[in-house]
């Protein structure tokens, strides 16, 4: 879609048609109140699959007068089989065999994640809780989302249970200090249970090694986790799906459409090796809701795998996006993107005023770095230079929200002062605009 | 709005325009990237209160503009500010004060005021986890949502350490079997933290006597949930809020608008009588995330008392819709819904071949009953009837799918075989789909 062409405003306006055709036609009393069709029929009767090429904008207005003819539940829960399959498929797990399910976000999939894990090991702790099974310690780097930490206090494991592991200077966690302490954790008489490494950190853009995480989770028989919600992603680019090596060995992954993908928010999945575990791991026997005498393949039923009652239809928007731009053309935005960070990377890194926050080409799109304005970059004294730039990107960053300019976010980092983080997730974003954002940092921070 | 006239699919057609417009400004670079404005002064430069009567449609295109125009998270944060203090008033807490959020439905909902509770009483397990405090236990009723137990079984505590309270013939939990199960339990040295009663419940619509619930959770000093998430929003009527009596003297609420105001899914709330709590109980200190040198009043920076980290906005169309309708608009959509199963109920029950799972007016929109087909209502061996009429609504059910005319749910409960659900929350729905719904299901069974 170009900028607001004629083409595309046609399209939308057609969607809008659609959409205000299926409004009228609910007032209309003589249509039926469902055409209900079983998800197996459903499979058959349309061609939903997902591929490589992108669909037509026709087919793409034939896809959506078939999803608002159908009822709502069916077609939507036929949408996501297809579209987890499909992930598990891109992840590498044979033949896209698995489990999974979409979570009001990242954080939400961390949960399960954990909570599958639990369950795994103890399966007991569903009815008996915590205090029937021994001390549990999950690991994780230092550098990993703060998700981790809030799911083991939710699920009654507690922070102090999550043991951060050393990264190293690129934000990568170091596996032999993982393995090391989860030697540590075994001889105080702990169960390590938990290991979530993360595939693209929040801050650096970091991928923890999977390849030596896996090795080390399947020698202490640990389950193994990939935070990939930022950085899962990259498994649709050939360029750089190496950086998750290893996942395919991993039990679960969370992998966030709504942010690389640039799919509106929310959409978040959770990957599971393991078939059947998240069904036994939730369900609650509430048989007002999920009878055993329905009318329809019950392999389908998912509202009992989930923590969640009703679900928000966060499937639909993924898989007509995937439609519409095909498996490359993700690819080709993901790539896009990662082009355009190393194009600010390379312009930064020897610049004048500018130092890095880690060395060497970024891993994701994450380019972390300070500006010095010059009454900063010649001071002598060094603890009065590092309080002086901590408070050089706060004060850009209110200048630019003022003019409305430009975005960048910052955030100090263990013992470093505030620095810029630029992430580029904005596949229509151009080199120009990077040029710009480095100017308007000049502009706007040249008197600090 | 009726019908599909000109004036509703006008209005739509300008909100669409709105969002177009929105769309092609957005690929304009000489725009501003944001329009920042502080949440305070947003407060002040438009009027964002919700009232009790509605505002015009041209109101409302205007609200929509002025919230496109905006930053989306200052904005939206605000409206949520402004809609949980507005509930926090219904619910009679004084002057509205406390504290809340939007989650992803009743079950999450239910889940954080667990997680609540049970911080409030041991603050320690959040880093130390449940194996620092002693058995704990929560009560509800054994008509309640399985919300609770799944709540239950991710945090930790275990279903087997949630106490189902009886309840009466028509599904109100009984006040004296709950407190007979409290003292029982801290006889064997639990420790009971956390009581569910329900408003509305989801088979029957059942509200559980609140004022006398909370008199036993005050003597024991029990965190009282009320989980209104179905029969909430009677709150709004001033014809039926009596059933929920007491609900000022709860700890916490769930209120789900996606239910019985038919606002699309998802629309849950969290409301909590504490001010700081959430905050203490969930905040993980991200320091990347939540900056403490922001240059703007921290007060409206919600994202740390969540558990999600990113989050779908779910206020604005609640918002929108309380503008448009305004409580009375709200109020008269609950009363007619309730009038609606009133007609029903009375039609029904003195009706020849139909038997009501529970006696008396229903209390919600929920109508339970058997249709009992001439071949089964004079059956005398009373084995072979509950075997045949178990199968009566399913058959009925899946012919009404095929045909497509008109749906209603069944389920069994207990010892009772399936009986048909017929829950109203269409407001459209008139006297004639009523008597429409009986002439199908006499059609459709006539001959089972
Ligand atoms: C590595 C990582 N994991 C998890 C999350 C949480 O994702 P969500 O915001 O969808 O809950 C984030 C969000 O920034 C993240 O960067
Ligand atoms: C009483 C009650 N509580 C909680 C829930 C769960 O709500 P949600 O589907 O929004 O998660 C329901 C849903 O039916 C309910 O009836």
């Amino acid at each position: 879609a170009l900028n607001g062409d004629a083409k595309t405003m046609n399209f939308l306006q057609e969607v809008v048609d659609i959409m205000l055709a299926y409004i009228v036609e609910s007032f209309d009393r003589s249509t039926k109140v469902i055409d209900f069709h079983y998800p197996n029929e459903l499979l058959q009767r349309n061609n939903w699959e997902l591929s490589d090429e992108p669909e037509t904008l026709d087919d793409i207005l034939i896809s959506c007068r078939a999803t608002f003819t159908y009822e709502v539940a069916p077609v939507f829960v036929l949408l996501e089989y297809v579209t987890l399959k499909k992930m598990r498929e891109i992840i590498g797990w044979q033949d896209g065999r698995g489990d999974g399910i979409f979570s009001p976000g990242g954080a939400i999939s961390n949960m399960y994640a954990m909570l599958l894990a639990r369950y795994k090991m103890f399966p007991e702790v569903k009815e008996k809780g915590m205090s029937s099974v021994p001390r549990l310690v999950a690991f994780t780097s230092e550098h990993s989302h703060f998700s981790i930490k809030k799911g083991a206090a939710a699920l009654g494991i507690g922070t102090e249970s999550v043991i951060c592991i050393k990264a190293d200077e690129r934000g990568k966690m170091i596996p032999s200090d993982l393995e090391r302490r989860i030697i540590e954790a075994k001889q105080k008489g702990y169960v390590p249970f938990f290991v979530s490494a993360t595939a693209g950190t929040t801050v650096y853009g970091a991928f923890d090694p999977l390849m030596a995480i896996a090795d080390i989770c399947k020698k202490h028989d640990i389950w193994m986790h990939v935070d990939g919600a930022w950085g899962g992603s990259l498994l649709m680019s050939r360029k750089h799906r190496w950086k998750l090596n290893g996942v395919e060995r991993a039990n679960s992954m969370t992998w966030n459409p709504h942010k690389m993908m640039a799919v509106p928010l929310q959409c978040s999945a959770l990957l599971v090796r393991e078939e059947g575990l998240m069904q036994s791991c939730n369900q609650m026997q509430a048989c007002y809701l999920f009878q055993q005498d329905k009318q329809y393949d019950l392999s389908y039923d998912t509202g009992d795998k989930a923590l969640q009652c009703g679900r928000h239809v966060d499937i639909f928007k993924l898989w007509l996006m995937w439609r519409a731009k095909g498996t490359i053309g993700f690819e080709a935005q993901i790539d896009k993107c990662l082009e355009l960070s190393e194009y600010l990377y390379n312009k930064i890194k020897d610049r004048e005023g500018y130092e890095m926050v880690f060395d060497g080409k970024p891993q994701h799109t994450n380019v972390c770095f300070w500006y010095l304005p010059p009454g900063v970059r010649y001071l002598e004294d060094k603890v009065e230079k590092m309080k002086r730039l901590h408070k050089v990107a706060p004060v850009i960053k209110a200048r630019m929200m003022e003019y409305g300019t430009t975005m960048v976010s910052y955030q100090p980092q263990g013992d470093k002062v505030n620095f810029f983080r630029m992430v580029i997730s904005n596949p229509a974003a151009t080199f120009e605009d990077i040029d710009f954002l480095i100017e308007e940092i000049e502009r706007l921070g040249q008197d600090l």
